[in-house]
């Protein structure tokens, strides 16, 4: 019942994170049947890392972790929406709010907003 | 400067059209380079349809277009969120305003609302 289509995507669906509140997109990744039911059993938003292939649990280095307080699914069951509520205050490894910070404007991108924290300090290697 | 990263998905990317005035995200499809340059040259949403493998200018069937006010690109330059004005008051080829509008609850999906199209009268084949 709970299950998504997978296939259309070899084996990922696309996740869209959106406060919970505000319902501005904070991010958009990708699940995996396997981050898909990790999502619905912890509450945690849980993503399928392309980069590195594995597992994603959202704020696992940074801490900024998404809980998760409603769960959409589309018409076709091949995307969904998690409505989040956004510990740190950013869901953006560039420490903006959203990932979706730049705006086409005059035929160029002009970025919106400041990061509300500085990566260096919250991904430290 | 307004090129996307479209190598991450074999030539497509994912785009989020979203409510220009409340947010609501409406659908989520994707974009090849000439459907984003459609987009951009027309103002109104062009999509890549996978299943027939062709651009699809949103509302080209059914009347409900959807008019592009802002585009915002995310960090990765690998997916975009559509601001729209949706035509005809729905975004979903069921009816629906939107596309996610199954509700994950209790272990189940509960849909959200009603159609405010009936498809058959719409989409006459």
């Amino acid at each position: 019942m709970l299950t998504l289509n997978f296939d259309k995507l070899e084996g990922l669906v696309p996740a869209i994170a959106q406060d919970y509140l505000t319902g501005e997109v904070l991010m958009l990744a990708f699940m995996n049947e396997a981050a898909w039911k990790a999502t619905l059993a912890t509450g945690r938003a849980t993503y399928y890392s392309r980069s590195r292939k594995c597992l994603w649990v959202k704020g696992e280095t940074s801490g900024n972790v998404q809980r998760v307080l409603e769960i959409r699914i589309d018409c076709d069951d091949d995307a969904v929406i998690l409505k989040v509520e956004q510990a740190g205050g950013a869901a953006c490894h560039t420490g903006h709010r959203s990932c979706f910070f730049k705006k086409v404007e005059n035929g160029g991108v002009r970025i919106e907003g400041r990061p509300v924290f500085d990566p260096k300090e919250v991904y430290r290697k």
